[in-house]
């Protein structure tokens, strides 16, 4: 890592790097205990940048009634907050959020992100049709925030493996939030070849060495709260963010 | 209040509902307690909707590099930490803030706020020069987090209020946020004649009464994050906001 510091921001796309596991988790430790982020403060910054990705490749106006109907499947771990501050902000936009959350976790951030979705009237689905042509017509558009990295399907199991299966499935637009769910974060791998092939990728703080293999049409990184110090020392060579945007399409 | 719910959000402006002192902190309760929105969560979407709202009316392409030197004056209570956020914001979006935060709090939020603007090298004044015009030779402009509704300068005392006395000769522009300080919250008075008299107002959350009194250029309100309901509730009849947008202008 010494290596990459003090290395130049700006530089050809064949050089940017992807973040490995061990590297991910010394940028969240550095945040956090380093620079004193707080967990809902990230999680909050995360979920609206995520919101407003949607918003780019989505844009309201352009869409109908129906296609505005976003259905947002939340796992239990963290990038399943992420996925419940997307809905608020995804609501607070005028989009139509519903939420698919089957394991709730009790972490106290968790539950109070609940709370606002269901304080906002943002629906709730108990269950997910298992038929997925009811899921196709009913959504636009649906984001995958089920599974992180480091995340195994197998330890989630239950409603949430049983989503991911629907989700591959389907015929709309899908958005995964950081890497799709059940991918490996380094290889890929993991899911088979046929795991989720997202159409949108938004990487959380900054993209994880997975997202090399992203093959859908737009990826975006939203890492704008990434201060400078962080970047060069990840050696994070991304495109520059615009004006006063959060995310940047790579 | 209760005569209030149910009311039409678009609304002439000569019908803009600014609230009471009692209204304002029972809008805050709601926020807190029934929708379990977190402190850390409301200060960061404050703040970073502050410096937005910075960007809207001083565009960094317009600004030689000394106008992009701002000057964040925060105190001690929420505001201040607002203003913490504000200047980190601003650094992101490519300003150059320096902060002057002479009564800092005890606060494990200032604290961690602190911290992540100190580890982004964003200069701190160990005092605010009492020449006026140093000060309006060094800054592009000042943004005002000093005092919000509900604060005393006499409570604060000491170092804010001699940075308020500066503040009030300055000739470059000034940014209020919530409320200029020192003004009363509901009648705008309480610091006479001679108080803050910003180019720019941010109301957070919700314009409070005094800003019907504010005659600077431009008012905007950072409050997409209140629910629908609660503006219902609260008779904010306010501007829409548009696309993503975090702030409108009144």
């Amino acid at each position: 890592m010494s290596s990459a510091a003090g290395r130049d921001l700006a530089e050809a796309p064949e050089e940017r790097h992807f973040l490995s596991t061990e590297e991910a988790a010394a940028l969240e430790r550095e945040l956090l205990e380093d620079y004193r982020f707080g967990r809902q403060q990230l999680v909050e910054l995360c979920g609206h940048a995520s919101a407003v990705a949607v918003t780019k490749v989505f844009p309201l106006p352009t869409l109908s009634r129906k296609q505005r109907t976003v259905l947002v499947v939340c796992g239990p771990e963290q990038n399943g907050a992420v996925g419940l501050v997307c809905a608020r902000h995804l609501r607070v936009f005028e989009y139509e959020p519903t939420i698919f959350y089957p394991t709730r976790s009790l972490d106290p951030l968790h539950q109070d992100l609940t709370t606002q979705c269901e304080k906002m009237d943002i629906p709730f689905l108990s269950y997910l049709p298992t038929e997925v042509q009811l899921v196709n017509d009913a959504y636009g558009l649906v984001v995958d925030a089920v599974l992180g990295p480091g995340v195994e399907p197998c330890e989630v199991g239950g409603p949430c493996t049983r989503a991911l299966a629907t989700l591959k499935l389907l015929s709309i637009p899908l958005v995964s939030l950081d890497i799709p769910s059940g991918w490996d974060a380094e290889t890929g791998g993991g899911d088979g070849e046929d795991g989720l092939q997202p159409d949108v990728l938004v990487s959380l703080a900054a993209p994880k060495l997975c997202a090399g293999r992203f093959s859908g049409r737009h990826h975006f990184v939203a890492g704008r709260f990434v201060p400078d110090d962080v970047r060069r020392k990840f050696a994070l060579r991304l495109p520059g963010y615009m004006g006063t945007d959060c995310v940047a399409a790579l």
